[in-house]
């Protein structure tokens, strides 16, 4: 089930949440839970949630909701969480510096293996046990590893240039943190993270409180 | 019109994105544009924009499109984006150091006036210009201050204690970066920030091209 069709985009995105809400209630030993309480839980609409399951054959029965192991099982294999990804951060200022520290990422299956910056003080030094290198020896440290994805940590003026230099060097997936959208063509692979987006989300909510 | 009815969070959490387009569009001095050029700019489906547009009334006319800045100037009014909010980061580490050295908060309505820490070697320095507190000071300086919400950036073990801290102040919002998602009750309005969320749609995505 699930790998028959294509699934959207839309509904990936939200796997990941489903992902951690089911295995925060694996962690509490509950069995099962039907959609109105998982909607409660995650502020999506039972409606939604019973959408986007059926996606995946995540079918409740009336009267038992749902099988909260076997949906968990069902979203690790379509998100892949059995696989490993090596990454590189392109960037050790305070948010390359920030998710290099950050515990998660590792647990979710991907290892950042280098760091890389211009700055003479940073390369040779290690962050969170990770070796910082020179920007220049990004076309021979890729030859020498297999890198499936870049974090691009880099000030927004310089962005661009490393994203094309990257992409030269045959890496396919970007995770962006500068807040120009990267587009780079159909066989490069781009997260842009847009961080102000959840903060203006957060206004919204904040001035509909009337507060 | 859009104020008389509740609009969906699931299009709340959308418009930041339609914003950010529509802002460029403008920069770019494109007067209209169909629900197909968006969708293609976008990665969403035509039928979600137009779905998504006509919430706000934004009614796109056959043969015409969208009139871009009558939509940029609706979305931004739901957005409230001629409002300000006036911000803390609780945590001078690197991400909390990131953040206020991220440009576009400011841009985008959000100040950020005070950063607290419980490092005596951060508290008294400057960071982009934002005085260091120490957390001690945080209730005199929450009842001199109007302070509309808090930035989380706290180790993971401390964030529930400084949450509750934080509300037992009166400060009604909370932006957490912390893996841990906080409830803290219907009054307090919370966006939990899941990196890995983004990070693992990129591995999904870089799966399903068969890299």
């Amino acid at each position: 089930m699930g790998e028959d069709k294509k699934i959207s985009m839309a509904v990936i995105r939200r796997l990941p949440r489903y992902f951690r809400y089911l295995s925060d209630l694996m962690q509490l030993d509950i069995k099962r839970i039907s959609s109105k309480e998982l909607s409660e839980r995650m502020h999506i609409t039972a409606s939604q949630i019973r959408q986007d399951l059926n996606c995946f054959g995540g079918f409740g029965q009336q009267g038992y909701g749902y099988n909260v192991e076997y949906l968990y099982n069902e979203i690790s294999k379509i998100l892949g969480t059995d696989k490993r990804f090596t990454c590189i951060i392109v960037g050790a200022g305070n948010m390359g510096n920030a998710l290099a520290n950050y515990e998660n990422f590792r647990r979710r299956g991907f290892d950042i293996i280098a760091i890389f910056d211009v700055d003479e003080k940073k390369i040779g030094t290690k962050i969170n046990g990770i070796e910082v290198y020179s920007n220049d020896k990004l076309p021979e440290f890729t030859a020498n590893n297999k890198v499936d994805i870049a974090i691009l940590t880099v000030p927004n003026k310089k962005v661009i240039d490393v994203a094309k230099q990257i992409t030269s060097l045959g890496i396919k997936a970007i995770w962006n943190f500068s807040p120009t959208d990267l587009r780079l063509g159909d066989d490069v692979v781009v997260e842009n993270v847009h961080l102000s987006d959840s903060l203006m989300v957060l206004g919204y909510r904040l001035r509909e409180k009337g507060y």
